[in-house]
């Protein structure tokens, strides 16, 4: 995309997010494409889903692109219901993909036609004293080791807190029955960003999900085989090949339906792989300093405006477009008064001065969602970039002090 | 605090923040008995003032309570400066210890006649360009170890983002020069945390600090020694001493007064010490399952809503105060799709039931300031138990839906 980066920053302020509607659209293209071509290979006439995990940036335009390229969504909390719903969804195009709710948040899902996914026997429980002889889906944990870009987001595995794993299923179906609950499907999901070099470990997780699903599971109709679809981060990093993956998943998902005849759809839940790249986040170079043998770059995209670096000790590409200096190593970091508070290590870049832009890339997804005011930074205004006329449109506005304070009493 | 938990939870929804102002006032009678008495116990009529730091917890309603005891305040935003303006804090309470800020926030703070402390030589060179002649304070790396619950809230040491080190000095004082700028205070801090068996590591970052003052500056007036006054967050370890600590910085400060006689005023700038141990995380439990030989207590309390257990894997003491149920080992998670989202490992409880309610200690300080929406919950409310009455007084009132999505166009 080609903008005035620092005309737009004086406009919206900086820092500001910044997203690109022709990158979006056209992953989104691919997803829906993987959709397409899935379908024709697999043997009958098997549904295939693509439910985009909105956590991963849930701004409504942003769902406006997903939804005008015929992908549906998921979501966890009733916020993002209410997002999705504000865009246009069907409540057949939602799926409910929870963690620890109550009672009366899976009521009022369950109400609204809404298909939930619960996570263990506990909630199955708590949905068939409130919403007896409802169809249900069922998180598995297939025991597999899982996948990620950190420990904190591998989703599968014995040590993590997600899903019902072998040992515990004889209870489900026992506690299932006593409420007259139908599990219709089985959802699992081995984790977060896996490229082509993890593709046969997410393969074998697929597996090793779907054998649990043979053995135990009766005329389920829905297998959500979830996300992890990932991107890359680093320039070292080779993107994922949607069409390898589709050769992987082809046989194990065919020999599947063979011997489960019930199965009706697959569902699959892309999250980052959509908005990630199509997302900058633009900031301004507030100091550089050389202390102790390193470069140091001070920038005003704290811990609070992205916190992925802080958090997982993320890599994001940095760059200083319009720097002319020497070439130095620099740690990049933010405003906020933690040594935590770090963008990027030890990155080879031309000295920006005082006043630079500074542009975080692949901020679209997990950037703005994980935002908080810490130290009392706003959050971010986010403007899009138009397809077709490169046009620049504000699509959240950035916070106000009045805002924040207007909460307190 | 004696209160009904499970009513308030209903009344304010869950989870809810809950905060005892007696514990409150206690927390800040002991840090202005610490100014006091060292005030007396100082050689010559040496000022000592204490500012709350108020990122650990900036609501205006802990504010008042510090403001009520005497202490003074600093901040590092715009937002936080205007809650302690709102607060009625005097611009000569306020200190703003900032890093990396625009010169337009610079200028602003200057002009409302409020003392800055600059990070770095950059920084200093920027508030020469928009306000020379003006009185700074600026931050010092000691380049001590530095003291912290994680490394990445050590904030001195060769290795952090902060202050100038000695090598800069002369740098420093040519650009305070060439812009008539008036260095009349020094800045370290050491880092966040420290309880009483680092006391000695604090005091050796103190005197590194003094030692470099004493070599380097000339005619300081104002010497900050930061925060860095720890809590215990677990069982075993011991509160902290502040008369301990005084005893120890007694002799040194008194030795850098007579070695050093422009000195009329010592800073210090105590943060989580003052909220942390009286607020309360309240939450519920939303579900509970033995998997893969552990148990885990599913909670309403997400990652987003008390990001430190995730963050830093801090230890939080959790506590399910009517369980009746058998003793077990378990792992307390919260309701986001993420396995980081974890707030306490290993815990040996009695089992509660779903629907019971869970408290997590300690989570006044660096709780509310640094929680964020993701996966979209929303923030919860903050409840205020007043010391005497034993009233419940909304102080923060729990985002709502639409607070969200209005930002969106």
């Amino acid at each position: 995309m080609i903008v005035d980066a620092k005309q737009l920053l004086q406009q919206y302020g900086s820092p500001l997010y910044l997203y690109d509607e022709e990158c979006l659209e056209n992953k989104c293209k691919r997803i829906k494409q993987f959709e397409t071509s899935l379908k024709e290979r697999l043997s009958g006439n098997i549904a295939v889903s693509m439910h985009y995990a909105i956590k991963a940036n849930s701004n409504l335009s942003i769902l406006e692109i997903v939804k005008k390229n015929g992908l549906k969504v998921d979501c966890m909390s009733p916020l993002e219901l209410e997002i999705n719903k504000k865009c246009g969804f069907k409540k057949n195009e939602i799926l409910y993909v929870c963690n620890n709710i109550s009672a009366e948040e899976m009521k009022a899902v369950i109400d609204e036609g809404i298909l939930i996914c619960l996570d263990s026997i506990s909630q199955v429980e708590t949905c068939g004293k409130v919403c007896p002889g409802t169809k249900i889906m069922v998180r598995i944990n297939p025991g597999t080791v899982g996948v990620g870009h950190s420990q904190k987001v591998v989703t599968s595995g014995k040590a993590t807190k997600f899903g019902i794993s072998e040992d515990n299923l004889q209870q489900l179906f026992d506690t299932a029955t006593k409420y007259d609950l139908h599990i219709i499907g089985t959802h699992q999901h081995l984790g977060s960003l896996f490229l082509n070099d993890k593709i046969s470990d997410y393969i074998a997780g697929v597996k090793a999900g779907l054998d649990i699903v043979k053995k135990y599971f009766k005329d389920v109709e829905i297998v959500d085989l979830g996300g992890g679809f990932g991107v890359p981060y680093e320039p070292r990093e080779e993107e994922l090949t949607l069409s390898y993956v589709q050769n992987e998943l082809i046989p194990v998902l065919n020999g599947f339906i063979e011997e489960y005849p019930s199965v009706k759809e697959f569902k699959f839940e892309p999250g980052r792989y959509i908005p990630c790249e199509a997302g900058d986040l633009l900031g301004t170079v507030m100091a550089t300093k050389y202390e102790n043998g390193i470069w140091w770059i001070g920038t005003d995209i704290g811990m609070g405006t992205i916190p992925r670096p802080s958090m997982y000790d993320s890599y994001h590409e940095i760059i200083v477009p319009d720097s002319e200096g020497e070439l130095v190593t620099a740690n990049f970091c933010g405003n906020v008064c933690e040594s935590g508070d770090i963008l990027g290590k030890e990155r080879k870049v031309k000295l920006p001065k005082v006043g630079d832009l500074v542009v975080v890339h692949n901020a679209g997804a997990y950037g703005y969602s994980m935002a908080s005011n810490y130290t009392g930074r706003l959050r971010p205004a986010e403007v899009m970039v138009m397809h077709g006329d490169g046009n620049c449109q504000l699509i959240r506005r950035r916070e106000t002090i009045d805002d924040l304070i207007g909460l307190m009493m």
